[in-house]
């Protein structure tokens, strides 16, 4: 299963692909898609859009793992975040992926083990799982990574799920 | 002048296109996009997308004046319409169309002539402004016309001051 991650923003996108099969990671790309300050900021939401549609095109992935957004901080900045997080959504829609969204509360839990995990041991896990010689030099990108390698193990509880229920059936 | 107004949101998106010229307003079409609860927010985010592309594939408006978004109350709907609000956006750039926003202040002002002004005052001059029998039935739609008038005067008044500035030049 070939899953992006997506990491929302509006000055940068972090992005993440990878490969997922039975509990083994593949890094197949990764990076962040930027959009330059100064400019309408509906400008902007068109880039990301046409970034966010490229990379699908490139990269042909099973699925799209986005993080759910939550507003405590700057509201004015929120709701550009927002804004392109919905172009974003649209982006998978109109490319038919499937689309998740987690918490960074579950990515913390599935990538680190605890919801409480600090960034640094978010970033040197996602380096052990996919074989990185060292951590992505921005946030952003490892938190789409980490994403992604969530919805890989959600995915795989899923499926482990649904064999153990059929099982029980069986039995 | 062709405006399409737009009152963004998840489950109801008000609309509303109008005719300006010289400050004589003409109602063109209004009514309101719906999207159904109990569906994934995605889906809906698609819905809004292509409803608006569709409006504007229709009526050809020159341009889209859209309320700008604040975040005081529900937080969890405020995201979902931050988002719909983005593929809004992303449609009026797609379609080529210019893109205005307005707080709801200013276009209390534009409307009724001040900032404090009540819902059922903007009504009765949306009402009095486009000649119609009754006030819109959706607070959606008559916010949607709404918009559309105060980006009418403000393009006149933007009109208005180039003259001016030009007749001082010529002076």
């Amino acid at each position: 299963m070939r899953i992006l991650g997506i990491d929302p923003g509006i000055a940068i996108v972090g992005y993440g692909v990878i490969d997922a099969q039975r509990g083994q990671f593949r890094l197949v790309s990764m990076g962040a898609s930027r959009t330059p300050t100064g400019i309408p900021v509906e400008k902007r939401i068109e880039m990301v859009y046409d970034d966010i549609c490229e990379l699908i095109d490139t990269y042909k992935p099973d699925c799209m793992a986005c993080e759910e957004l939550f507003f405590n901080t700057n509201q004015k900045t929120a709701i550009a975040v927002a804004e392109a997080r919905g172009v974003i959504l649209l982006a998978a829609m109109k490319k038919n992926i499937e689309f998740f969204e987690y918490t960074p509360l579950q990515v913390k839990q599935s990538v680190v083990g605890y919801g409480r995990a600090e960034k640094k041991q978010v970033m040197e896990m996602v380096k052990m799982f996919l074989h990185l010689d060292k951590v992505p030099r921005l946030d952003d990108t490892a938190d789409a990574l980490a994403l992604a390698i969530c919805h890989a193990h959600a995915s795989e509880s899923a499926i482990q799920s649904f064999y153990n229920q059929k099982k029980e059936r069986l039995l």
